[in-house]
């Protein structure tokens, strides 16, 4: 008897429901749904006008996401509830919310509709920079040991940051909830009836670690004082993934018209619960999801401080190992930004004549262009550096330029920046101990854009495998979900056999092209140079300009 | 009595001729004639194909601007040829033909029609670069002591490398003819029917000074056994610029309907020849001809070696005066390059709708920004550095990039980056005891571009005078005409009396604003450090990638 399982992936503008066999993780149905109030960053649905760098969500709509989507699995699949062992979602982070004792998030209670605070704040809620900079100073004059496993840096989009801001800001909006809970254990929490905590949000945004907990009362206090009463927002248990966070309440089954005895996985990140999607469950193994930006997962077997990555969690993405995860704040961005700024009119024209899209068209072009020939090379910081420099005030660089530099030769330049940043990243990893025999890409340039992938491979010496689903995130849900159903209803025991058997990748593989890779190998020493020079203090230039410019504004 | 001169300035695709009351130098009339075979770079007149980087020209081309304008300049303004006491000329340079003794250019000269080494090499023709090189390297060995007068190289594009090539290329043509001549002096002696040569092309372009002469005879040896036969080529009498070449002869005088009784003026170059048209002739006034690219004169009182300077010849501009001349490669040519590669559709859509060219419609846009206020900051060199550096192979470079970076933004970005390389000029002036006080423009972008030379006074901290006329060389060439008549013929006794009394720049005056020049001061030390960073040997990198470029390419 064939079993499937329910995988729901919450991004930044909608959840999509996939249905899949758990035999061979292929896709029986999927389901898209829109949240009704998308990102609010401009105003509440009141009207009421929101602060600048606010981004704020309605929890509503991730129950809306369940109940339209799940039924339409079952209508659209003809499966048989009963045959539907399990659920997971994975969710954007640090997405996070305010809840009462019994999980009504604030915004829902009477009164509050018109507070801003009470809402989700959205992982891209940016007003907390300032809480930040106090949390990462005070830290580091406290030398807090936990601030190396973050690149010795937390982000303004971090649990801490968000709570902090209401807490200074709002601090009768602060006394009114009871928890502070990342969405996606919320939606669990919906599922299921019961509070838990995930070990991945907890671990990568909330500063906690299964070795030391969270911050201690101390240090939240010098932060601002009475500020450790955070701690008890905290509450709910910890769990691992690949556990069973409970089984589908008897409300929620009947509202969805699943059985109850669907069994509930632990919450999960987007990025992080796609590695079993690739099938991956091993050391050694890094997965990019690229797509504007890009993030870089990868397990090893023991711990390592490797510098500028953005997180190191024991347990944070499988059992038994430490999950490493680094990133690159700016790629298909790139891409974005050469087509907006730099393409005359004649290369619209002729895509058009092509009928093609002018991403397609220039690519042609590029395709053309061996490596090396345009003479450019660029620095990928057109939002800064993640990893391995854990800098925003970068900037991007283009050097070599002549008369007869093409816009496609920019064009390619930054595709092979990017390149050069993944194979930075990767080396950092090597020689800080944490090996990565092989790479793998998801997400949509992986599935898209073919030319990138062979310079990715070219660049980084290792052959590429791309993802064999375009809904990684979902597909890697689902799998956590055939493990938290267990063997004995006929899932998983582990989420290594789940992946093994689930996960899938592309039969096309990039193999890195000797030529290509030599030359790429002057190329990123040029890259090396450059990134040293400018990011690691031989010339500050890019943040006296920043400087200057924010000196301006500012008269 | 009213008395008039004439000024003829050869360009590169036409000769424009002035008719100028000598009284203010007020233009009457003025007449273009366009060269019928233009520049030859691909064909011979007879088809026969031309090899790459060949630059040629018809001499007979010449001869018919002057028939043809100078006819046109009498009807039009209606002066009597009597009242025409002088005529001066300046060409491009170095524009260099081989003759016979009595003056026919060697392609007149039947048999040699089909031999590219018989017509005038254009000052573009660019296939002598070996030539050049190993004259320099010869003379580096040798420590000929000339060199330090041309910034440590000499251009393929001046008088040696292009004899040379004809002397290692085509032995039997270098054979069959008498004179290697400029084009300019050539035209001044089918004028007055006596060869003479100007101070101002030997000195610039064929490596003579009045107190060394021409380069030795073991020297020229050195480069090729035999080629200190090119001394003899060289024969004709050096004249100073101010001087007289001679009368215009009965022959010319009867086909130009003009009288005998005129004089003509020693030759000159067009950029050199520009200096009194704006009325300066005395030591500390720089002068910037600013188009596609841009050349620096300025005079000064005694001999120094300026790094980087394209040349030093005494008497070169005028009597009593060191020349000096600088340049910038790339100044026009870049905002160019923006705007065939860096501009999206939509922008040209705004200019269409606005009734805007697009170079006018993106100034407009420019205009609004602060100085800084991008955080961008760019190295000029797109066609390499020929001032201070002297380096061909160094390439373009913008820093400073963000998602929010618009073309415009670029735009200026290079427009600021030519102002920069214009200060770095006059800095190394001065640092090397060349004082420069004042700052003079013409050129096309003098004036069409009041926002570009605001940011040049802004940057350079001076204000910054323009040209009065449009037409800077023929009016210069009018005012040297009127020289070489001389005080006994109602013209000038010498050229600081005639520039003072003609030569003219426009009431609008660009001044500095010192909370602009404030910044400008910030970002020129940026520029400066990157400036001698990847120019003077900090990392080398514009050179390598070059290198891999030429590599992929010989494959």
């Amino acid at each position: 008897m064939a079993k499937y399982t329910i995988g729901i992936d919450f991004g930044t503008l909608s959840g999509r429901a996939v249905l899949v066999d758990i035999k061979n993780g292929n896709e029986l149905f999927s389901s898209v749904y829109t949240y009704p109030h998308s990102v609010m960053d401009r105003k509440l649905p009141s009207g009421r006008e929101l602060p600048p760098e606010y981004a704020l969500q309605h929890p509503r709509d991730y129950i809306e996401v369940i109940t339209n989507t799940v039924p339409e699995l079952l209508k659209g699949s003809k499966v048989d509830a009963g045959d539907i062992i399990g659920i997971g979602i994975d969710f954007t982070a640090c997405t996070v919310l305010p809840v009462m004792k019994e999980g009504t998030p604030l915004c829902m209670v009477e009164g509050f509709e018109e507070e801003p605070h009470a809402y989700v704040k959205l992982w891209k809620h940016h007003a907390a920079q300032k809480y930040a900079d106090i949390i990462n100073s005070r830290a580091e004059e406290r030398k807090e040991s936990w601030l190396r496993n973050y690149g010795g840096k937390i982000s303004s989009e971090w649990y801490f940051p968000k709570l902090m801001e209401i807490y200074c800001e709002a601090k009768e909006i602060y006394d009114s909830f009871d928890l502070f809970v990342e969405a996606a254990d919320w939606v669990v929490w919906q599922l299921t009836g019961k509070l838990s905590r995930n070990y991945c949000t907890a671990g990568y945004k909330a500063i906690w670690s299964k070795e030391d907990g969270f911050p201690g009362v101390d240090y939240l206090e010098s932060l601002a004082p009475g500020f450790s009463s955070s701690l008890e927002k905290l509450e709910g248990e910890l769990m691992p993934l690949g556990g069973r966070a409970g089984m589908l309440s008897r409300e929620m089954a009947d509202r969805l018209g699943l059985s109850a005895e669907t069994a509930v996985a632990v919450a999960n990140v987007d990025a992080h619960v796609t590695m079993p999607a690739l099938g991956i469950a091993e050391a050694g193994k890094m997965l990019a999801i690229m797509g504007t930006s890009t993030c870089h997962i990868l397990m090893g077997k023991e711990k390592k401080t490797v510098p500028g990555m953005c997180g190191v969690v024991e347990e944070g993405v499988m059992p038994g190992f430490y999950g490493y995860e680094a990133g690159q704040s700016c790629v298909g961005d790139h891409f974005d930004w050469v087509v907006k700024n730099c393409v005359p009119p004649e290369y619209y024209d002729e895509a058009k004549k092509l009928d093609m899209g002018i991403h397609e068209y220039l690519r042609s072009t590029v395709e053309k262009q061996r490596p090396g020939e345009s003479g450019l090379i660029a620095l990928d910081w057109w939002n800064g550096n993640r990893s391995v420099l854990v800098d925003v005030d970068l900037s991007g660089l283009i050097l070599g330029m002549t008369l007869r530099t093409r816009p496609e030769e920019i064009y390619r330049a930054l595709i092979e920046a990017t390149a050069f940043g993944t194979r930075k990243i990767i080396e950092t990893f090597e020689e800080n101990g944490v090996p990565v025999k092989e790479f793998y890409a998801s997400g949509g340039i992986s599935q898209k854009d073919p030319m990138t992938m062979q310079i990715y491979a070219d660049v980084i010496r290792r052959p590429v495998k791309i993802a064999g689903s375009t809904h990684g995130p979902a597909l890697g849900s689902a799998i956590f979900g055939a493990v938290a159903a267990g063997k004995e209803k006929g899932g998983y025991s582990n989420i290594f056999e789940a992946a093994k058997a689930m996960g899938k990748v592309k039969d096309v593989v990039y193999i890195p092209k000797e030529e290509n890779s030599r030359i790429y190998d002057k190329l990123y020493n040029e890259y090396s140079a450059l990134h040293d020079f400018f990011g690691r203090g031989g010339n500050d230039v890019m943040k006296r300009l920043k400087k200057i410019r924010d000196e301006g504004e500012r008269k």
